[in-house]
């Protein structure tokens, strides 16, 4: 999505630790006019597949899912954080790594909101490690519902993980993918 | 607002200690039709404000601000809680005790995303105690911009905060506001 790849190109800022700070315009301030956009754009990359459900992990995601949601009709479902283990019985629940905090998270859904005969589109800002994702992925097929696809704000192409799970037949969608990043340049797969 | 009342009435439940549970549409679960509304008349009411920016509080302010900002054209900004009282210089910094947690939480905004001329709408899902609105609004004052207004989902008037605002010259509009709750009646104030 050229919108994206020309904004990340004028404001995102590259960190030591392969680090892509967007925080101007996607994940802290976010521009609602390209916020759109990439609502309209999720909505016509998977508008075909019917999804009933958009799942996406708390916080950064959520802006995005509710843009996606808001141009596609489809209710948005966000899976919280935890760092207690306190999880009760009326959730789907899963353990993610966060590397950026260097901490175990219980991620969890209330079973009421994610039902087997839902079709779920994945929405999240980043992909690096694909851990989210893989969490996200466990709560679906806890709740027996269809995973439909992924789209991804920014894939962090280099890692693998997106093609990892497009190896695994998963269609995975990103608005700008990254082949390669410096400080001086940023290099966006063709 | 109608529609939120009505939404209320039917899915929402109130829990012991004066929790109202409205994870099936608002803070969980999103209805993103009811979500499109909600934007549209915060939009309705603040329009004439000419906010710069709509700032709100992670997590589940921020879908409807984003909703808000996309019906008005304006930026959305969210601070975000940290447990962790490290806290670097170049973010706008302030201590909200949540009762739901029992913890206080750092709440930072960048400095760079917060200016002095900017002219700000406070957005949040509810409003309770208003030691949220309070923070948000500290860090308003700590960078010296301007506050237009506040636009709540559910306020419980019971609690007196809402009207504690509007005594000090706030225009804080609530798109549903309870006067009074129990396991078997939800009273609007009309």
């Amino acid at each position: 999505m050229k919108q994206m790849e020309d904004k990340i190109l004028k404001e995102g800022v590259v960190l030591p630790g392969d680090i892509l700070k967007v925080g101007s315009f996607l994940n802290q301030n976010i521009d609602t006019q390209l916020l759109n956009q990439m609502g309209q754009e999720i909505a016509r990359l998977f508008e075909a597949e019917n999804p009933t459900k958009i799942l996406t992990i708390e916080a950064s995601g959520i802006a995005i899912a509710a843009a996606a949601g808001l141009a596609m009709g489809v209710p948005v479902l966000f899976a919280k954080k935890h760092i207690t283990s306190n999880v009760d019985g009326d959730v789907y629940s899963t353990v993610v790594h966060s590397f950026t905090h260097n901490a175990d998270y219980n991620v969890v859904v209330s079973k009421d909101y994610l039902r087997a005969e839902d079709r779920v589109l994945l929405v999240d800002d980043f992909l690096a490690n694909g851990k989210a994702l893989e969490g996200l992925m466990d709560l679906c097929d806890q709740a027996g519902a269809t995973l439909v696809g992924v789209a991804i704000a920014i894939e962090k192409c280099f890692t693998g993980a997106g093609d990892k799970f497009r190896a695994q037949g998963v269609r995975l969608e990103s608005l700008a993918a990254i082949e390669s990043m410096s400080e001086n340049e940023i290099v966006f797969r063709s």
